[in-house]
This record gives structure tokens, C-alpha cells and sequence, in this order.
């Protein structure tokens, strides 16, 4: 199977940082169909032998382990190519079709890794240079719009163009080897369904917490925030994996059928629950791994005085009959305490306790997605040594852990969250994308959300850096008699 | 509290190669308690310091990490005494009597490491002597009688003489770790109990295999057989710790009850299954890690033309809401392919497959017991290798465990099963020790068995020393669609 891959902004950082490595890294496991093309595309002043110099040289900045030798490189080279483009100009399309058409790829891949503000733009040009074929397949990055409009408006556009099943909306968060673990959990295993609802989960915590704050992406961070950069995608899709019912079969649609229900299962918010089962904060200077840091306000970019959230913590809830009156927490900020991700499966304690055990004890599955991807089934156990038995009349429970480690297990094969999402466009799976719905449905169910920020900037709450968010996000998740794992 | 254990059989096998260490682990991790003291009892011409020399040289036989040094056994002989006795001279038990009340301890522990029969005369002597005091307690090792009658009958006479509170009787297996948190598992987690049934386990097996030969017991043992020796008693308890319904508390009579609710619930053999549901074999000469051994028939001790069983294979069935319909195979014999003891829960598999699986793939438990003490959760995940996933249509799950050893969890702590069980003695926790209504339940159920292969002695089947033994094994749990562990 041929397959030219067409990578627009292919001179830019998401180029040359994330998707050159993680098609290199599909070349070197041998993943990459041969006959494949890969043709940069830019402004810049490069023909193919300069593109390759370019990106050879850009490989120097990845982790050693990742880097192609002279020799890999010599190979993996022969596949790029590169087409001069000015993407405002319909010639420089006829000159696209021109080197497309040099060969009949089975397939064509237009991976959009340019600014937002040009997919629609770029989308209508391919459309009039003919090059929205049957072959075509589009890929775009987040962000899709900044609000249920702008989202609407471009998946609009885009589904003039090509038909929805040609279009790979990707959101890196489903790459990871524990989200499709999740899926896999779930539904090819018998052991999890039966308890994978309210009568015996209590509650269910997702956190996707950086330890680094705006870096250079200031002024784009400011317009942005935490709430559409991290919850309405990342968090939310993965609310849906742990939340669907059973889909029918392991097809895309039948997938996303089911994520599609969730968000509509969400509980809109009400005046009383905008302010009680959302905080916002935003990080003041602080220490971060010992170094201090300066706070936001302070960074590059950012306008003065600006209300954008750099933390998000919500309280979810979803109106059906498995999660009737679960909380799923969800947190997300920059220069928090860590760079940690993970979702917390908390089980109702045991309902008649026999034994003695730690306070608060109950089993849990912790879902590790960064910066390792693992599994954690916490239990408790008896102890086995003389100490903790002796004298006692009731026998004492201790906490012990059931662990797989997917590094460990899966280790020198592993495939990254791009690499597997690559691979899919090429190969035409849509198991891993966003369907124009579902991202729909989550703009729409946190819009009220951003309204009334902006409405009442007064609510955003300052915490230092390197903290854990302000307090009034381990305030909210108290009031139900529960804490953040790091607080247990 | 002070304490007097009365050893009889004092200088015999359990007692210097399983007892005496045991008590001097617990002297070592300082749960013994202080200010107790331990008799031996023989008809040997030994004394006190005599004794304490007999047993430090024993000693030397045992695992290095677990012998006294000689600093250690200073403090520890001190706790050690004699008493010379012939069991059946009540002039001898009246020196018995002088010598304990040379302190009035606490608690006065009669460990009957002797001949079984001798257990009723010593319980009669021990009553004529007024040794049978409310600070007596009682300790028996198995075989109690050799059937129903014959257990009834020690019963009846040990309950004559002492309450059923006062009476211990040991079934080693419950005091190991992995038994002991078969039941921390099931009801101090919330995570097993719903899955616990019916409805989600396909079929449990139990597995009790040794490699080793009857060895010096061969005229014990061709008096007894694989169903007396293993079944009745530990194959039966650890039945009972999977199937029985959580206990209202962690009292011993609490489970205890429960467990003989169990025995109860067990269908009653019939003419079909006395034959179809119960295998028995005989070792033939095999070989054992490469080394030729002998049949049974060879052994020292048995009878020429022996017909007793050193295998068994039972298919059970409990009849109550929990269990209709899930066999619990149980499988035990000597000279087979391994030392190795374990319970395999087998659940369901998923009703509905969406991904792609390898056949026969479902979740299992796995409870070792012998010769490592741990858990291991069988899952399906879904391989991150990109071989695997390239091209495939349909995800593919692979087999993955997540595992807890108890030995590296709880390690240089542990406590053996006979620390354990002395300790429960002296403390006076009966939890872990086996009721005389359980004992006689149990005796009922397999007596039919034993009658049956009485009558039909050609139903033994050989089998090759160092296999898994007769392939009638096999093919009983195969016409129900499964098979041992090791043969999938």
C-alpha cells in the first residue's frame, strides 16, 4: 500500500519535535508501509535534498535512543521530499497536485501542523485544486476553535470538503498506551464490568497535572486557558473511556457512538453548581523542583492583568443509570507540584468490615498515563509478619499493590502515542480520532462554564507554583468526604 | 501472660524438624511471649539440660537462615524443659502435674505430636491427673481417626474431657499466608465478593501436587491414601476458604460456621459420579527431575499388591444460590511433574468480544500457595508492540498478570503456617483450626468415595512417577470443556 503523507508547516516545531520522530520511529520498528512518501511543506526556501538536511539536522535535538544512525537516516531520508508553498496561493496547489500526481498514492494524508487559523482556508484551496479525492485523508490538531462556533464553523467547512470517515481529529491523549489499555480493560476482560458502575464505585478521579508553566507559548496560552486546552479535549475524552457503556463492536463509529451518549449525559451546569463544582486558579511565583519560578502574570506573552485560568478543578456528573450520583473529578494545570497523569478509580470500601484496616482503606485502580504508563490495583491484605500479628485479636488489613507496568512489559517495543496515531491515518483506522460530534458536544458543555468566568473574573484564585492548585480545589472534593490522591 | 507448652512426642520428627523451629522464629521476631516455658515429653532418659542439648543439636539440620545462633539458643533453651513420661503410667502424668504446678501459668498448651493412637488415652489420662483445667488447651495434628466412626470417636472423648473452646486441631494449610488472604481478599476488598459466584466463575480448580514418594511412610501411608491424607482434611479447607458466604465476623465460630454450612452444601456422591467424578491412580516407576524412582508398589512399607491410591482427582459440586453448576476440580497425589500448590479461579469469559483474543483466553486468579505464597491476576491488554498492531483490523489482546509475591512483599518478616498456628495456640485465637463438626462433615462426604473404591479396587489406574498422573484426569475435567492448568 503507497501513501504520500503531506505534512503542512512541515519545517515546524510539531514537525520536526513529535511527528518526524514518531514516522521514523514506525520506519525503524518496520511499521511504515514501504512505498511511502513523506513531502514537507512550507515557505521556506528548501528543495528535497535541503528538507532532508533540515530535518537530519533537527534530529540532533531528540532523545539519543531516538535518533536514526547514518545509516537509518540514509533510508528513512529517501522518503521526504518537499514543495515550496505560500498556502494563501492557489498556484502553489496546482503545484502540489503537480508533484502528487508524479505517482497515484493509494492513499493521501494532508496533516495539518500549521496555525489553527488556516485549516479552513487551507481546506477550501485543497478543495479547489481537485485535491479532496477519494484518497485524501485530513488530519488536523488541537485547537479546533475556541468555542462551539468557531468549532462548529470549522468542521463545517471541512465536511464540505470530505466526508467525515476522511478526517483523523487528533487528540494525542487517546495514543497513549494506558488509554487503549482502558478500552481494553473494560471490554476484553470479564472482570471489570461487573463492578465498572455505581454500586460499587464511588468515585472517580482524573488528573492531568505539568510541573512546567507557559514556556514560549505565552500570548497563545493567554488567549486559550486551562479549560479548552486541557478539559474540553484531553479530560474529557478521557471521561469517555471510563465512562461508556460496552460499544457494540471495536469499530470507530461504534466507539464513538458511545463517547458521543457520555457528554450528552453530562449534567449541565446550574447557577449554583458554576461556582460550587468549578475552581479556577492561576499560578503566582513560586518554587518548582527547588528553582524558584516566576508566576504569570510575569511570563512572556502574557497581557497584563489577565483572568486566563492556568488551573481547572470540576465535578462531574453524569445522568444515567450506571453513574447516577458518581463524582468524576477532573484537574488540570501548569506549574503544579508534578508532571503526573493518572485516573484514580476509587471502589466503595467493603460494606461490612470483618477485619481491621487503615482508615479510609479501600481498593482502587489507578490508571498511570505519565510520565509512566502502568496499572495499579491497590488491595489490602493481611500481613504476614509476627509484629503486626501479635496480640491482635482482630487480624489487621495492610494496603498492598498489583502492578503492571506496560514500559516494563511492552518495554523495547513500545509504540508512542504519535507513532500509533500515525499509523492509524495511514491505515485508515478512526478508532483513536474525534468524530465533529463529540467535540461538539464538549465545547457545548463547558461554554456555560467560560461564560461565566469571563463574566465574573473575580473567581479566578491564585496558588503558588509548584503547589497543588489553591486550596479551594481540595475544598470542593472535601465536601464530599473525599480528597486528592496526593492528600490521602 | 505466661505460658506452659506441653510437648508429647518431644523428641519425635514434628517436633524437632517442624515445631521447635517454628517456636524459635516467633522467639526470634519477639512474639512469643515472655515468661513461657516448653516441655518436652518422652519416654527418652533425658533431663532438662539433656533435653536443651538434644534439641540444639537438631537444630543443625535445619535451613541456615533459621537456626540459632549460640547466643540465640542460650536465651532461647532457657524457656526449654523435660519431662520423662510412658503415656500410659498415670503415676507419670501426676510428675506431669507436679512439674507444671511449679508455676501456675496462664494458659497450659497439651501439643499431642504423638502416634494417633494415642490421642484418646493421653486425653483420658490427662483427665484422671485433673490436668483438664480451664487453662488447658488442646493441640491435635491429623489423621484424627481414618473415618467417620473412628473420628467421632476421638471427638466424643476429647469432648469429654475438655470444651470444644480448649481443642485445637491443625490443618497446616490454613496457616499459610496465601490461605490466610484468600480470606483478606474476598472480605476486606470490596473489589472480589460481587465477582464471587455463579454468574462470573466459570470453574475453580485446586491443585495439591508432590513430587516426592511416600519416602519412610510407606507403611503409614498405604494404610491411609491420597483421600485421607490430602482431601478430607486440606483440599476440603481450602474449599471451603473459596466457596463459603462471608461470615458475620472474623470470629472463629463465624467461619467456622460458614465453612461447615459449605461441607454441607456439597452434592452427595451418586452411582454416576462415584465413578465419573472421582479418579484415582498409583505411581508406577518414572522419573523424577531426570532421576529414575521406583513405583509405589517398591516403596518400603507397602503391601504386596497394594490397591491404595497415591492420586485423586474429584470433580465437586456445591448446591446452593452462590455455586450451582461450577465445578471445583480438586487434584492431589505424589511423584507427580512438580512441587506445586495453587488455586486457579477461572472466571467467564466476556460475553461479547469486540477485540480479538487468543482462543480460550479469560481472566484467571491465581492463589500459589506452595512452593512461593502469592497472587496473580491474569488480564487481557492490548500489546504495544508495532508488529502486533500493524495492519490488524480488529485490536489483538495479549495475556498479562499483574502479580503479588507475598515473600518479596512481606519478606524477611514472614511467619511460617506453624509459627502462625503456635501463636493463634498460645493467644488463644482459634480462627485457623478446624472444628470437630467440619471434621465429620468432611468425613461424610468422602466416606461413600472410600467405600466405593473399596469394592471396586480395579478402578486404580497406574501412572507414570513424574507425570500429572492418569490421563482419566484429563479426561474428566475435559468433557466438561476445560483442562489443568499446565496443559493449556
Amino acid at each position: 500500500m503507497s501513501f504520500d503523507l503531506v505534512l503542512f508547516g512541515g519545517t515546524g516545531d510539531l514537525a520536526w519535535r513529535k511527528l518526524m520522530p514518531a514516522l521514523f520511529q514506525a520506519f525503524r520498528h518496520g511499521s511504515l508501509p514501504a512505498g511511502g512518501r513523506i513531502l514537507g511543506v512550507a515557505r521556506d526556501d528548501l528543495d528535497d535534498a535541503r528538507y532532508r538536511s533540515f530535518i537530519r539536522s533537527r534530529f540532533d535535538e531528540v532523545d539519543l535512543a531516538k535518533r536514526p544512525s547514518a545509516d537509518e537516516f540514509e533510508r528513512f531520508g529517501q522518503m521526504l521530499g518537499f514543495v515550496r508553498m505560500d498556502l494563501s496561493q492557489p498556484a502553489d496547489y496546482a503545484r502540489l497536485s503537480q508533484r502528487l500526481a508524479e505517482r497515484q498514492a493509494d492513499t493521501v494524508v494532508m496533516y495539518l501542523a500549521t496555525a489553527p487559523s488556516l485549516f479552513t482556508g487551507v481546506c477550501e484551496q485543497l478543495a479547489a485544486a481537485g485535491l479532496n479525492t477519494a484518497r485524501t485523508r485530513l488530519v488536523l490538531e488541537k485547537p479546533l476553535g475556541h468555542d462551539l462556533a468557531s468549532n462548529r464553523a470549522i468542521n463545517e467547512t471541512v465536511g464540505r470538503v470530505l466526508s467525515e470517515k476522511q478526517v483523523f481529529r487528533i487528540d494525542h491523549y487517546l495514543g497513549k498506551p494506558s488509554v487503549q489499555n482502558l478500552f481494553a480493560l473494560r471490554f476484553g476482560n470479564a472482570l471489570f464490568e461487573p463492578l465498572w458502575r455505581r454500586e460499587n464505585i464511588d468515585h472517580i478521579q482524573i488528573t492531568i497535572a505539568e510541573d512546567l508553566g507557559v514556556e514560549k507559548r505565552g500570548a497563545f496560552y493567554d488567549s486559550t486557558g486551562a479549560l479548552r486546552d486541557m478539559v474540553q479535549n484531553h479530560a474529557l475524552q478521557l471521561l469517555c473511556a471510563l465512562a461508556m457503556e460496552p460499544p457494540i463492536n471495536a469499530h470507530a463509529d461504534a466507539i464513538r457512538d458511545e463517547k458521543l451518549k457520555v457528554l450528552r449525559s453530562l449534567k449541565p451546569w446550574t447557577a449554583a453548581t458554576l461556582d460550587g463544582h468549578a475552581i479556577r486558579g492561576q499560578y503566582t511565583a513560586g518554587k518548582v523542583d527547588g528553582q524558584p519560578v516566576r508566576g504569570y502574570l510575569d511570563e512572556p506573552g502574557v497581557a497584563p492583568g489577565s483572568h486566563t485560568e492556568t488551573f481547572v478543578a470540576l465535578r462531574a456528573e453524569i445522568a444515567n443509570w450506571r453513574w447516577a450520583g458518581v463524582p468524576f473529578y477532573i484537574r488540570t494545570g501548569k506549574r503544579l507540584a508534578a508532571r503526573e497523569a493518572h485516573i484514580v478509580v476509587n471502589f466503595r470500601p467493603a460494606p461490612h468490615a470483618i477485619f481491621g484496616a487503615p482508615p479510609g482503606a479501600a481498593n482502587r485502580l489507578v490508571i498511570h498515563l505519565q510520565p509512566r504508563d502502568g496499572l495499579e490495583l491497590h488491595l489490602l491484605a493481611q500481613a504476614q509478619d509476627g509484629r503486626q500479628w501479635e496480640r491482635q485479636t482482630t487480624p489487621q488489613l495492610t494496603p498492598v499493590s498489583l502492578d503492571l507496568d506496560f514500559d516494563k512489559r511492552f518495554g523495547a517495543e513500545r509504540v508512542g502515542a504519535y507513532e500509533r496515531l500515525l499509523l492509524d491515518v495511514i491505515d485508515g483506522r478512526l478508532n483513536l480520532f474525534v468524530r465533529s460530534d463529540e467535540q461538539e458536544e464538549a465545547w457545548r458543555w463547558v461554554e456555560p462554564l467560560l461564560a461565566h468566568w469571563q463574566a465574573h473574573p473575580q473567581g479566578l484564585r491564585p496558588y503558588a507554583a509548584g503547589t497543588w492548585g489553591p486550596s479551594a480545589s481540595s475544598a470542593m472534593i472535601a465536601r464530599d468526604g473525599h480528597c486528592w490522591t496526593e492528600e490521602r
